[in-house]
């Protein structure tokens, strides 16, 4: 736990659990948002919250608290500015599933704010305070972002919510982040719904034969649109490249087969990879050591161990013990 | 039950698993195979099972038996010859996994049979005589050729076997089946291919990311390779068109994200075909009355049913009872 201020603006999902999460770890935590369901049902639940924005980020300012803010992408532009009015140089995070737009929108509207990004991969399918949980962030990926001019000691206290609410802490840049996910993430739900409209484009009987295949390969699309587009969207320059690459290996693979009639090579790489992601997810955690946060090229270093696939899963003051760990929890959903 | 006599080539998981499950619905059937190991587990079980495929063909030919070839599609025109050569006129189906292949090698090598082609959808990762079961075929699609030329009673013959199997006969035509296999069967399986090559390109900290989105339509990338290319390069000329499909909606998204930044119109049509999917497979069977093959225009009657999702669930006499039926058995990998 931390001795500072907890300020979490938004009680969604997310911020609702995270609001539970850092409680029950023992942080002091205030809650605010505009949403009178989810501040009443909060209140209900015993927590300290409160529907004045305004009011709460001053009171983060007051005690140099850390701020969190847990709303959508689309809103993050009207509460920045806020944060720059009464809690200006605040230490700053965030949980927003894209890293380089918040980041990008933070240097616009609060400039002075200590600024370090974050992203916990948990979710459920539902949504608001009621579909929240302490337990939302156990043994998941957190990432916190790492680009140059983060403070360490920043980094550090933003790291420690991280692991007090029960995730691993992966280091990583925004533009990284950014990248991987629209890999992992936001390609697969694009890909999801080009099956499922070319595969309805087949007609009844296409649908009366279709198997586990397509089911699974189109088991996203089944997802709120709204929530995808926002995924998606707010991504839009890092999922323009997964695109193209999905495209262009695509392509080569409808060459191939009208060249030549083989798909060897699509097959074979995409089976490798496969099974490289199986065979990661089954081996032991590997210890990769430790970084200490007081020395020069922390930072830098922590990167580069994101880079290569590990994990920060605890924190001794400033010593990060580091873990190499691709084991998959249960839920992720929608992810 | 038929009175005639079943001859079943090849005695792998399907070819063994047809064996099993028609002799147990009341068949005379003798099964014939190259392969040593199948042969002698079949007869230690009891099965009357020959290594001359000459000789059975004989059998089936004196008796006008129905021959079904149950060999992997590369060797369908290696045995076709001996069909020609011993059962010239025999009453012939098999269960290869794509139909107009088949149908041309049929005409050429062996054009005085009474062809029908059919294809079980079922199956499982294993292989062999071991691997098969009477029960795999139980509540499964099994597709029926309904082509022009096809004579109504041997196409009755075809369907009672499968239901006698305990599947459900689909009606179509060669290339109507091929189609829709290409968009529901094997595009999955290519898709699943480039995806787990592009988030393989994302590296360590990518795959330490990925969750469900990406694990689900990863997942077939899994099968053994040759399996996957025996059965996506033998439906080359579908499998082009509906990769070309995939490739053109793809693309449409890549253009309206780099364009307007939106994915609407892709993310909502996937989204709409998955949840027809869903709704057709959680819908009671709907009665779509009988057919009666001894009527002029029957077969035409079922190629349109087929078309429009509906199953052939039983035959009394010459009369087929229609339903139509979406909802998916447990066990169809690796399709």
């Amino acid at each position: 736990m931390s001795g500072r201020l907890l300020c979490v603006v938004g009680l969604g999902l997310i911020g609702g659990s995270l609001l539970r999460a850092a409680e029950r770890a023992g942080w002091k935590a205030q809650g605010a948002a505009t949403s009178s369901a989810d501040v009443g049902a909060a209140r209900a639940a015993g927590f300290d919250v409160t529907s004045s924005v305004d009011e709460a980020l001053r009171a983060a300012a007051d005690c140099d608290g850390l701020v969190a803010l847990a709303v959508p992408l689309p809103a993050v532009a009207d509460v920045l500015p806020v944060v720059a009015r009464w809690a200006p140089r605040c230490l700053l995070t965030d949980v927003v599933s894209v890293k380089q737009p918040v980041a990008t929108a933070v240097a616009h509207h609060a400039p002075a704010a200590r600024y370090v990004g974050g992203h916990p991969m948990a979710g459920t399918s539902r949504s608001g305070w009621t579909a929240g949980s302490a337990d939302l962030f156990a043994g998941a990926p957190w990432v916190v972002s790492t680009d140059e001019g983060v403070d360490p000691d920043g980094w550090a206290q933003v790291a420690r919510l991280a692991l007090d609410c029960g995730a691993q802490v992966v280091p990583a840049t925004a533009a990284d982040h950014d990248a991987a996910v629209a890999r992992i993430s936001h390609l697969p739900h694009v890909l999801a719904a080009v099956l499922a409209a070319v595969g309805a484009d087949g007609g009844p009987l296409a649908m009366a034969l279709a198997a586990g295949s397509f089911t699974d390969g189109t088991r996203v699309a089944g997802t709120a649109p709204e929530l995808v587009r926002a995924m998606c969207e707010g991504n839009h320059d890092a999922l323009l490249t997964a695109v193209d690459d999905a495209l262009g290996r695509l392509g080569a693979a409808r060459g191939a087969l009208a060249s030549t009639g083989s798909l060897a090579a699509t097959i074979r790489t995409g089976h490798l990879a496969r099974r490289a992601l199986d065979a990661a997810r089954s081996s032991d955690r590997e210890s990769l050591g430790q970084v200490d946060l007081s020395n020069a090229g922390a930072l830098e270093r922590l990167r580069e161990i994101g880079r290569a696939g590990g994990r920060v899963v605890a924190l001794h003051g400033t010593r990060c013990q580091i873990r190499r760990c691709n084991r998959l929890r249960n839920t992720t959903a929608p992810g």
